[in-house]
C-alpha cells in the first residue's frame, strides 16, 4: 500500500490529546506540536486539514486553540485518516480495458465498471469500512488500559497548565 | 487512501492477459504494451518488477517475452499491488506518543505497540487479506463471465497472432 501521510500520525495522536480538554477549553497548536515533538509550522497544515473536516474547531483570538468539533463517539478514524489523506480512491482505473487495437470505443459496451477495477474498490472499502467503524473514543479507552500512570498524569497536568 | 501507483492497473491487466496465453508460450513486452494502449518504456519498468516479485517470467531473446511464474490460481492480486506498490505499510509509526515534554524515553515503558499504529495497521490489514484471497484466475472468471464475445475474439486473436 501507498505511505499516507505521515501527518495521519500527528492527527490522530492531537484529536486523542484534544479528547482530555476540558469543556469548551482549547489547546493552542504550539501546545499540540510541543505535546507531539513536531514543528508548530508542520502541524498547523494538518489543524487545518482537520479544521476543514470539521473534525476540530478553531477558536480564533489571543486566547484561541483547537477542540474537537464533536464528541469523540462521533469523530471516526476514517474522519481524520480522509481529512488529511483525502477521500479519493486508491485504485485509478484508467480504462485500460478499452485500449486494445480494435476494440469497441462505443461507452455503451462499457456500462458496467471494469471487474479489476470493481475487486479492487471492495477490497479498499474493508480498510474504509474498519476504519469508519472506530472513533475517537475507542483511542480513548485504548490510552486510558495501556497509557502508564506516569504518562497519563504528564498530559493531563499539561493539559491543565496549556488548556484555555 | 493515498493513490496507488497506476502501474497497479496495467500489471493487474497484464497478468490477466497472460493468464491466455497457450502453455510455454510467451508474449513481447511491445505487444502486451500494444494490448493495453501504454509505451512500452512505460510498461517494462512495470514487467521487471512483476518479474523481480516472481509474478511473471522474462524469457529472455529475440523470440522472448513474458509469461505467468505460476498458474493462475497461485498468484494473488496481493502478489501484483505489492510487486508494482511493495510491501511497506500504509501507516507509519514515528513513535509520537514518546516526544511529549517529560516523557520516559526508556524503550521498556514502550514494548507493547502504540494503540493508534495497532488499529491503523490492523485496517489496512483488511485490505491485504482481500487482494490475498483472490488470484489471477478469479479474473479469468469474471472475464469469461463480463467480457463481450466480440472483445474476447480480438484479444483471443491477438495472442494467436503474437504469442511465441
Amino acid at each position: 500500500m501507498r505511505r499516507m501521510s505521515d501527518g495521519v500520525e500527528a492527527a490522530l495522536h492531537c484529536a486523542l490529546v484534544l479528547s482530555g480538554l476540558p469543556e469548551n477549553k482549547v489547546l493552542a497548536g504550539k501546545h499540540l506540536a510541543e505535546l507531539h515533538g513536531v514543528s508548530e509550522s508542520y502541524l498547523l497544515k494538518h489543524l487545518r486539514a482537520l479544521t476543514a473536516a470539521d473534525v476540530i474547531i478553531a477558536v480564533p483570538g489571543p486566547r484561541g486553540g483547537y477542540r474537537l468539533a464533536h464528541i469523540p463517539q462521533q469523530i471516526t478514524l476514517l474522519d481524520i485518516v480522509e481529512a488529511i489523506d483525502g477521500k479519493e480512491p486508491a485504485f485509478i482505473c484508467r480504462e485500460i480495458r478499452r485500449r486494445a487495437p480494435g476494440k469497441s470505443q462505443d461507452s455503451c459496451n462499457y456500462k458496467r465498471d471494469c471487474f479489476i477495477k470493481s475487486r479492487m474498490l471492495a477490497a479498499e472499502q474493508l480498510w474504509r469500512n474498519a476504519l469508519h467503524s472506530q472513533t475517537v473514543a475507542d483511542l480513548m479507552q485504548d490510552g486510558e488500559q495501556q497509557i502508564s500512570p506516569s504518562s497519563k498524569l504528564l498530559v493531563s497536568d499539561y493539559l491543565n497548565l496549556h488548556a484555555r
